[in-house]
């Protein structure tokens, strides 16, 4: 898969411990599955905060001297991929501003649906946004002064927030965490000794040594200061849980803890139940490197045909530049990985994939198995076909781009060229799940968890509304 | 002179030819003196505004592939030294933003002495800001609604404004000039065949042989479109003019015409003025390179002493990093310029300088002269002594940093080591510039035309209002 | 493993197709696992010959313009890891020289082990040296007057190197192939349609869609060229045949064919056997990713006992420079990988390694997996112990280091704080390979089938003889 | 002048402070007129030899972080501009080489003239070159067995140089410094305290503040050691003085003395003498930046006329890339200068220029001053016209691209577009310098003094002779 998915954000915060920009940075590296776009820490040490951000990986994004300048008791980390708001240096996050004379940074990973609305508002006002992501309506908004004359100005804010949205925010004495009602985003609390680690995956807490302490529930605001944990609902209504089931697909790393369940046990729990609903004769199974392991260790234990490898990755992948020529056909595939011709040739493989987006990298990977004599192949995707947006956050290609979108199975197999094609159905998914209710299946099954803003399209923000630009923007006048 | 102040801002407009973009990056070419922080040009062919900028000189802020790509018939561009506002990216300029669905860039060269008033509103009532420099007040100005609703807004955010300011803001369809009322800094209008010309200084038009029309006169809003040059008053009342001495004193190209006169002219008359209220018996006259060198000339010409060459110039300093040691003393002067031990050796030496600020760089120039063995130094300073700061757009150091503050010019004289010192008189001075009246000599006189806001400080936005910042960037909580 | 093993080098050859230069990068990039210090390319269309290198990994080293800039129809390229000659730009390959007027690349894969002495002579008779890599002596060879009388003085030259060699030379005409009569390192010949290819391993023909003819054989010589391929002996007499065991154990890649065998499959034998040898009760196997996952194949199959995922792998790992501090241990291990807590907690753990030398890697990842839970952990090595230096290209570390020399198997067991541990024995490893006489194992016996020069040490090279040098060397006078 | 005539190289050396590599980098700095290609230094303290070189300025080449590895007590420096061998890093000076197991750094200022044969000759044994430079042959005679069995080395292998030849010999223990038998270009020793230097030009020693001792002589090798000062004449035999007058024309700043007098003088001289040899009545003298200005004071004086300023300079010319398009005509010359309107408008001028080489830039120039209202323009050159190749080390062009190649003053007038043009003669120029007779006057009247190797092409080398070459180069068969 993930020819076509692009990753989400991920965010890590630390409280109560002098290398916590350090800490920070090691819980986006482990997070940098959640995107690579670009990456930032701030950190504060009681009065100012301090930020350090770039493009690119962490290791890219941060150096050591970065680090060395972040040195305090308090950071807050981000990494992104953009969903709404196209590849600027003025994208980057945490984002850092002043509101009534007090610094404040935030690191935003979801998506909202009413951010459009909000915004034009906010310029009707006479109000200028400096970049096109989502987050900035919500600067707007906490320094508003209407929402700043509420009791609790930042529930109040939370409370007209509509969609997807884990947030966190760096105040000069103490880290704020907030999870939309609706759950869609992972977020965890740990302990390392005496410090706080605030992340979206529990992976993050393994690299820093810090102990699961529970996750943010749907709802909360969860304030880490001198005082220790302290809780609060924001007082959202009416918001249905949609903990996202494509964390489980593909996103998350496998040896987190997400929504209550173990990443990878959940996917090899969706290729035992796949071998169930889909077996067939073979001599070995196969994955497609690296997502789907996972889901055909389930489908060979389950089946019991032997597994084996099929490919071989390239680890050094960097951005190539090669242009195909016609010579060099599926080039794109070939850089990745190289099917292992004496394991291959002359077998009936079980290929298992974790899901099928455009279909065209998988169509890729098929033709090599082919081409080193593969005798058949048989495609068993580890998730139902994808047929519809997702507007919380993961950016899916173009409707009329998803392979699954407007064909049978039938011919979606005829045009990968395998033998035969399965995909795990929605309840096969589901039953792997608990509660299956609590999750968000809109992009199989159209049915969206969270109301979407009349005339909300997901790249609305960028096609109508950029604003400032960076030295190498561009405005249109509509 | 020159070791202390720090230069404006040089502005560029071209109208109505494909080479726009060409010919602005030319007129900052021509107006690098002006600035050398940053550089930026905004195009437009009628719908979209496209920006490049960058840190540094025109040509390391610009690349070809800029030019490319700001290929349109309408440009605007800015060479910037930071007057307020620190050395961030986010301060390079014209700024763009989009206003009620319109994009508009502008560049802007002078101090406004209201600003920190207007932002300090502007904040209260909930609006962020992205950069230090008090150019944005202007943009949060022009998408007020409040501004928006009058019959013409550009005039009543004018009218509101308190400072110096030339102003060029690019429209889709047109290009608006603007001098404020005491028309402080220069503004020129020229044609270059069909194309229209607007800059700082005469220097530009020369050199994209453009033919000088007029000067944008003070309080006067010029917009070029295809209809041609129209002009209207945007209605200042109460301003007296307030041309800057010092532009002829130091800042601008001898080559330019500005406020109505030569600028090599007025010079040269700066020096035969001198000659004549400071003679003194002297083997030769030789200026301080480069900018002494018309007063110089003047010198020579009224004393009838003949004009030597007592310097070279190093024409490769970059960015020098040596630290002195006990063995190199003097050595940033000897880094630019070198005595000519042949020429000055047993001189009676006439040292004409344009002006000394701190009197450190100065006095290191003289040191040179006498260790290449000058008999006698007569220092003939072209201008008056500077004891006020400058509150409309030039960077002269603190108030106790210079030198002719609170010290005789016997004490200068003994600090500079030379065995006569004369300033030229203030009214020396104004009998060279025409009219006398119309000019500023805040910096020599402390009378200052336009009224100081209470509680203005030059450098206030920066320490007290820092907003976004960017990736390196700092805020402090108060 | 992996921690101290440095890779050797990797090469390819295109001859006869406008995209020759392409498909040596292709190349190259599919063998970016043999070196990732420099990548280099020569090309030619006849006349001249073109070159570009650069540091680092293939798609770092080379861009896209120089990819154009080599457009030809024949091209050499080289990746290289230093096992001779420090990492200087100096020392990127292929070297590039004017030979009797006529300009020749070569390309040099392997260890020299009479190159100081070759050396020393040269510089006795004034020759200047340019790089420290023992590949500029043989330069030097086919630029004596004394071997160009030679009938064949390419032949002439090659019988008088000592030690690993496999080398390709470019000329205006044609490539001339070279391998050293032992075959200690792997090279083959495809054919991609009318072109031919030449590489280290089979998995650069696959990449570039070439078919497999055969290996270069041992002490031939491959002339290609326009009359197609010619062959001829150097004539090398009283050598023995000695491949490098540890290309099946570590370096190759799993889908190449070398030696006559499948690397995967030979990896998978290893592992059978080890089974065999070294059975233990057990609830899983599991890899150390991602080297040993064809020995835990084997094992697992012949075991019987189910195979698991223990670690997930990050795929991002850049140049990291994080200090451990006292807080977070094991840092450099869990960059790279993070113990699956769900899969491994309460299990005993059959855990799959290929290769052990410093065993400080290993260690760390055992701690990841007892932290994560695992109840035994029974460290099964798919090789025999590491115990004698290689002078034939492989960069071991210092004898000292290896963690096999001088400790018997329970004392390492200790050391890597695991259950039980068991090696692979020598036999047990020859008897997956044919013939086993043919293979060079002085790594784990000692027996070394190339004489080593008198005094010959691996670094003496550096040491002792470096001559030029380039803009930040240094040169030591003894 | 100066758009065609490429500048040589500049040396410098320090011996006995530990200031030696900052007090070197300053007598770059002070001599980047000589070269602006790439700079370089090398210090020892006794035992290595380090390097620190880099394209481009002095401050561009080489970082505070290099002077501080360099710091030692004994330094050898170079700025380079090409006069043999193309711009490649492998040309950096000073090259560092071993001999016989001890370093040696070497710089040099010249062209030798026998370069080729050398060479050819070395190739011809085997020898593989590095560079492109006829430095490089040096170093393969100072390693040549047959040279360092004689009883003085250095001596034996400057006896068979032909050509112009500064160099610095840098030892463990003390700098070499060697002039050629016809002192072609300037070399000179001062004391800074206890510290020695040798630089090429005196104003390198006032930038260090050190007292001018005496030149180095023609065919001496000077050794500056803890011994102090020690002399040998190499023995060179039947060689004709011929000091560049060239120095004086053009190259030297005005500030050294060189040959025995101070350049500004000598300059200057010039001026007088064409004002006796071609007076002209006009109203105003002015020079062509910054070149001329000298020689323009000269002419002042003795004719009587006024002088002033013509131009002003843009000092912040960089590389600039325009391309100018019908709009904009002469804009190299534009970018450089710029033309003051209200000095020239209506002037006769005489316009001083120190030579004319191409014709083009002066052409550009005066058609500046005719576009702002010249009413006369009298051209007086204060050289003689260039009508022949140097082959010391000035890059002039291509014969036929010098104006004054086949054409009569009036063609050369006609061209330029003045109303009258006047050279200096030849006899002029010798008048001011002495004695005249040994002063190498070949570019002027083709009368070499050095003899000239049959066959020699002052770019032979580069066209026929390129060896070994760096990451972008390439290499061509005969």
């Amino acid at each position: 898969m993930a020819d076509a998915i692009q990753h989400s954000c991920g965010l890590v915060g630390v409280f109560g411990t002098p290398d916590a920009a350090q800490l920070a940075y090691l819980g986006l590296y482990s997070q940098q599955h959640r995107g690579q776009e670009s990456a930032g820490i701030c950190s504060t040490g009681g009065r100012e905060i301090l930020r350090r951000a770039g493009m690119g990986r962490v290791t890219d994004a941060l150096s050591p001297s970065d680090l060395t300048a972040l040195a305090n008791p308090i950071a807050v980390g981000h990494v992104r991929y953009s969903t709404t708001g196209s590849c600027h240096a003025a994208n980057s996050q945490p984002l850092l501003v002043n509101i009534g004379d007090a610094p404040v940074a935030v690191a935003h990973n979801g998506n909202l649906v009413n951010a459009g609305r909000l915004r034009a508002e906010y310029e009707r006002r006479g109000h200028l946004f400096n970049a096109t992501s989502d987050t900035e309506v919500i600067l707007h908004m906490l320094a508003d002064p209407a929402y700043r004359s509420h009791a609790d100005p930042l529930a109040a804010v939370m409370r007209d927030l509509v969609g997807s949205f884990c947030l966190l925010l760096l105040h000069p004495d103490r880290i704020e965490a907030v999870r939309d009602a609706s759950g869609n985003r992972p977020m965890c609390i740990g302990r390392a000794g005496a410090a706080w680690v605030i992340a979206s995956e529990t992976c993050a807490l393994d690299m820093v040594d810090a102990e699961y302490v529970r996750d943010v529930a749907p709802g909360e605001i969860v304030t880490i200061s001198e005082r220790g944990l302290e809780s609060r609902s924001f007082g959202a209504v009416g918001v249905r849980r949609g903990h996202c089931i494509f964390e489980h697909v593909y996103f998350a790393d496998p040896s987190s803890r997400i929504f209550g369940q173990n990443v990878h046990r959940v996917r090899k729990e969706f290729g035992r139940r796949l071998a169930r609903e889909a077996p067939v004769p073979a001599d070995l199974v196969v994955a497609v490197p690296n997502c789907a392991r996972c889901a055909a260790l389930g489908y060979h234990e389950e089946s019991g045909i032997p597994i084996g490898r099929g490919f071989t990755t390239n680890h050094y992948v960097g951005r190539s530049f090669i242009q195909p020529t016609q010579l060099i056909r599926d080039l794109t595939v070939r850089l990745k990985l190289n099917a292992i011709r004496d394991v291959v040739e002359g077998q009936r493989l079980v290929v298992v994939e974790d899901s099928v987006v455009r279909g065209t990298t998988t169509r890729g990977k098929m033709q090599s198995l082919r081409r080193a004599g593969a005798k058949e192949i048989h495609l068993r995707v580890a998730s139902a076909p994808i047929r519809h947006p997702c507007h919380y956050g993961i950016d899916f290609p173009q409707h009329d781009e998803l392979i699954a979108n407007g064909r049978t199975v039938e011919q979606i197999r005829e045009y990968l060229g395998v033998d035969s094609l399965a995909y795990l159905s929605l309840e096969g998914m589901l039953s792997c799940v608990t509660p299956p209710g609590d999750f968000c299946n809109a992009c199989f099954s159209g049915n969206y968890p969270i109301p979407i803003d009349p005339g909300f399209r997901k790249d609305a923000f960028e096609q109508q509304q950029l604003r400032f630009v960076d030295a190498h923007g561009v405005l249109r006048r509509p």
